[in-house]
């Protein structure tokens, strides 16, 4: 099958705010090659993602996507990661290309997995998908009173476990972070694991992020998540050493590497993995491949819709033992619309990868109409890209 | 001194083709605060890189870097690395904002030492700066015999010090690399630093450039440049213990963290950074003072105009023992016309750090106008970026 058409589309909220929630705006992905269609998401900014898909040429390692995806073939995985390879020497020197071929390499295995009928997790070599306990993913409260209600709101919706982030943590003293752990903890009761994710926060402060160590373990949380720069390896593998507290990180990944060095010299316990920014579902594979040698949990990060919650479980959707996934809680209306079709959970709970074709998700045409932006870019007096003759 | 505009100038070579020669194309920046102007230049797609600057803001940690930069403050070196850790933070899911940012951040350093009437490496603490020692920057023929004839002609112009790279090397046969190989040494003679760059052409494969180390080791090659992407550290580690040859490496580096990797875990001997890439001439500074503290020498990489060389100069100009620079030998006309002063090689064949204000180069308007390429970039209704607004 010849890749004949690559097409994004820039969706996105009438408001888009600084809140750190990642579902209000999204870029899609649609591949067509040999009568069929793929859907993929960039999880990544829309504009500039399509800008290093569809720029101008700077020299011979620094080409846009574009170049080593139009026309090529897709006969099977193998193609896909060829693909992979040629990127990653023809588009060494622009850095956002990791993020945009993510979305066209997801896409690219729903196609596969809709041409020959399998899901995309039995075309990684997977014999069977075992479902996956969904923690409820949401952020702080902007008071600890919030946060206590937010957790008894995720506990009344029977989620068994719930993640808070971001917010006011790290940002003021310990005693508000101390509240806030506490009353997530309240609200959750005791029999709800509790995870916190700090965004980065302390940078590579190590000291900072030890002095919440003690309050962290003391509400029994299962991980603290991005306490520093996705690259701050020594402050991971120093602040793992302080406590007992697991340490989890990986969503700024952009390439198998950063994920294994955050095993390998981060000293993380559960990596955390974005199909859409890590250059897709066979480099998370790689990962979590990589995760079961070194006794490491493979986590999925997805923030979106139900095609990117899709896509981020495939990699890890035949590990039995490694059963948490991330669950959007209250995604924007764009990212629920987005899909017909959602992944529901069952009534113990759990989340089952989809057994359909591909990635088992279908897109609402309606949903992309509605909230398709507006995007046009011209360099070198040519159009690279105008989202009007986009076909829907 | 408050940020009142920064502007960014595609400029391109009418013909951009796919040899690994990055001074095809540039990306200008120009910033304005308190009556002064500054000068940067960013190492990446242009066109990337400017949405970067400019794009919709997607959530909290997925802003545009104009959101950090424009109408910031900049009174002293603080200022900009407080800037740096905004956009750390606020355009952290942004991948590409470090390659925009790096051109900002050096023309806030140019602004900032025209300012106080001091060369940049002075506001980095440096009490003097000491000449370098270029070595002549240049691609591999596409035969030996063209290898031979090039570096006879750099030996030619007294040259001390040659660098091939990329090309064929890797890409046939081991008696191919080798003739390569040998034929640049014979090209120098015996009493010319031959350095050789593979352009990460083996990726991770250990074995692949293992087979090539008793060639370049026979030729009395200074280092091996960048035999792998610059994450395989592993790789990196592995081939440093498979002969005499020190590695370099580092040009990918997009922070510190990066770079700091590659001498901890990836054991190379000469970390080699681009200001244009890594966020600009404070981390570069950074890593000099890791490098020095580890006893690894700092190299600067730069492949296009002047005005970048001058920039890749500063973070080591104070370091007497980190002799060596990189030196493009036959840049693009747009490269060489961009500046209209040039750090000439003096009597002895050594590059000056300049002892003017800022980076002390001078922009020549009129090769921006030769050279500048039209820009549309709207989105959401809105024209983000249109080149026929800029004032030059």
């Amino acid at each position: 099958m010849k890749i004949e058409a690559v097409d994004f589309f820039y969706l996105s909220m009438p408001e888009v705010t600084t809140e750190g929630d990642g579902s209000q705006d999204a870029l899609l992905v649609r591949v067509v090659a040999g009568g069929h269609i793929g859907w993929g998401e960039c999880e990544a900014s829309p504009l500039v993602s399509i800008a290093a898909f569809v720029c101008p040429m700077s020299h011979g390692a620094c080409r846009p996507v574009a170049a080593s995806v139009l026309g090529q073939s897709v006969d099977g995985p193998e193609d896909i990661q060829r693909i992979a390879g040629q990127i990653e020497l023809d588009s060494m020197d622009l850095l956002q290309a990791s993020h945009t071929w993510s979305g066209v390499e997801i896409a690219l295995w729903d196609l596969l997995g809709k041409s020959r009928e399998e899901p995309v997790w039995k075309l990684l070599g997977y014999k069977r998908a075992y479902r996956k306990l969904p923690y409820a993913s949401q952020l702080f409260g902007e008071t600890a009173e919030e946060t206590y209600r937010l957790a008894s709101a995720a506990r009344s919706q029977n989620f068994r476990a719930v993640k808070f982030g971001w917010g006011p943590i790290g940002r003021f003293d310990l005693k508000t972070d101390n509240d806030h752990f506490q009353a997530a903890r309240e609200g959750l009761g005791a029999d709800t694991l509790l995870m916190v994710d700090v965004g980065q926060i302390f940078r590579h402060d190590v000291e900072a992020a030890a002095a919440r160590l003690p309050m962290l373990e003391k509400v029994g949380t299962l991980w603290l998540e991005e306490p520093f720069h996705t690259s701050a390896l020594d402050a991971y593998a120093a602040l793992s050493r302080r406590g007992t507290l697991k340490l989890a990180g990986g969503e700024g990944a952009h390439n198998f590497y950063m994920a294994r060095h955050l095993i390998d010299y981060g000293n993380v316990g559960f990596i955390q993995i974005d199909t859409g920014r890590i250059g897709g579902i066979g480099p998370a594979k790689c990962v979590a491949d990589y995760a079961v040698s070194k006794g490491v949990t493979f986590v999925n990060h997805t923030f979106t819709s139900h095609l990117a919650l899709s896509a981020s479980l495939q990699p890890y959707a035949g590990l039995r033992s490694d059963e948490i996934c991330e669950y959007p809680l209250t995604p924007k209306p764009l990212a629920v619309e987005l899909t017909s079709n959602h992944l529901r959970r069952d009534t113990e709970g759990y989340v089952n990868v989809p057994d359909a074709p591909g990635l088992g998700v279908e897109i609402s045409r309606a949903a992309v109409r509605r909230y398709l932006v507006e995007v046009v870019i011209k360099a070198k007096n040519r159009v690279l890209f105008d989202s009007g003759g986009l076909n829907i």
